[in-house]
């Protein structure tokens, strides 16, 4: 067993494995118990369920995700469109990352999870509606910028970025179910194209 | 327990209604057979596995979603882009209907299963990984026969049907998180507007 002071970091960091690889029913306490190294009595002393644990899991990707992957892409020294090409960019080279570390391509922590407990867990499900409203909120700035800029035409830009990281979530769906790494990447360097169809005039 | 005859039925119906609602590891064959009034016993005449169950699921989802759905959608009597648009509308429209029987906006049972499953269970990714192709395929038809009619400008149409069923998923994903139904409606009208960015032109 190892230390108790950092019992509870492994706990999550044996969370984000385990149920990030197979699912959210399919992991018990006990087992991320095992994985973490720390006796059943310690995991109840730092969270009261396996939810309480899954919701500061999902607190640790999306710290994650602002801190590597969106304050980077969205930055606004970008102009507006390389942002959303960085975003996908970033996207395929962190899940990149992971297929080597753990030798599947196991997609979106948030879409899994979304998926399997929305219909569920209403704690997780308001969980998630925040992370996705934080990107799409970034999505939306990003798209206001472009159109201010007169780079993309008037369009409604709220309707625009909730149908961008629906693209998004919809190719990691895609790319993880046939686990290439290489659809992830060329539907990825779609998105930006997707986009100039979504002008007024086209309507 | 009803009778023997439809037992093996009864299970398939049991599994396209629990399954669908909740997820592949949070539902045993203990429940499968209580739900569907089969004793256990008949589960395993029929039934080597949940897997076997599962398995013989999909096929009757996707035996359903060619009939119901896509012969009518992708019917070679609509112009190419009302296939498309149709698609999209059916899609919501069975949504709506599983949504006023089931009480929950569940999804889409491949991409669920798909998320779920995919790297966990090789006949269960190989069997999605057919039924998508099947979709992608009439998408690809489709839109072939949009670019020979000069309705859509000269694309690489095979990645392009691959974008738009994961937008199709995606969508399907952001609306259950949701659990929106009018988004679903609403995001699935811009699918057809995204493709007037995917010409070669916009490249």
């Amino acid at each position: 067993m190892g230390r108790t002071s950092d019992a509870k970091e492994r706990l999550i960091q044996a969370a984000m494995a385990l149920i990030h690889a197979r699912s959210y029913a399919d992991v018990g306490v006990q087992e991320l118990c095992e994985h973490a190294g720390v006796k059943k009595g310690s995991f109840y002393h730092f969270f009261n369920t396996k939810q309480d644990l899954v919701l500061a899991a999902l607190d640790q990707w999306w710290a994650f995700a602002r801190e590597r992957n969106w304050n980077d892409a969205f930055s606004p020294t970008r102009p507006p469109l390389e942002r959303i090409e960085r975003f996908f960019e970033i996207n395929y080279e962190q899940n990149v990352a992971e297929f080597e570390l753990a030798g599947q391509f196991s997609g979106c922590p948030f879409g899994n999870l979304s998926i399997e407990m929305c219909c569920q867990d209403d704690a997780i499900r308001e969980k998630i509606h925040a992370i996705f409203d934080d990107v799409v909120g970034r999505l939306k700035q990003t798209l206001d910028d472009a159109v201010a800029n007169k780079i993309l035409a008037p369009m409604d830009t709220q309707e625009t970025a909730l149908a961008l990281w629906a693209y998004c979530e919809g190719v990691l769906m895609l790319a993880k179910a046939r686990q290439d790494l290489d659809l992830l990447r060329r539907l990825g360097k779609r998105a930006v194209r997707f986009l100039q169809g979504s002008g007024r005039k086209a309507a």
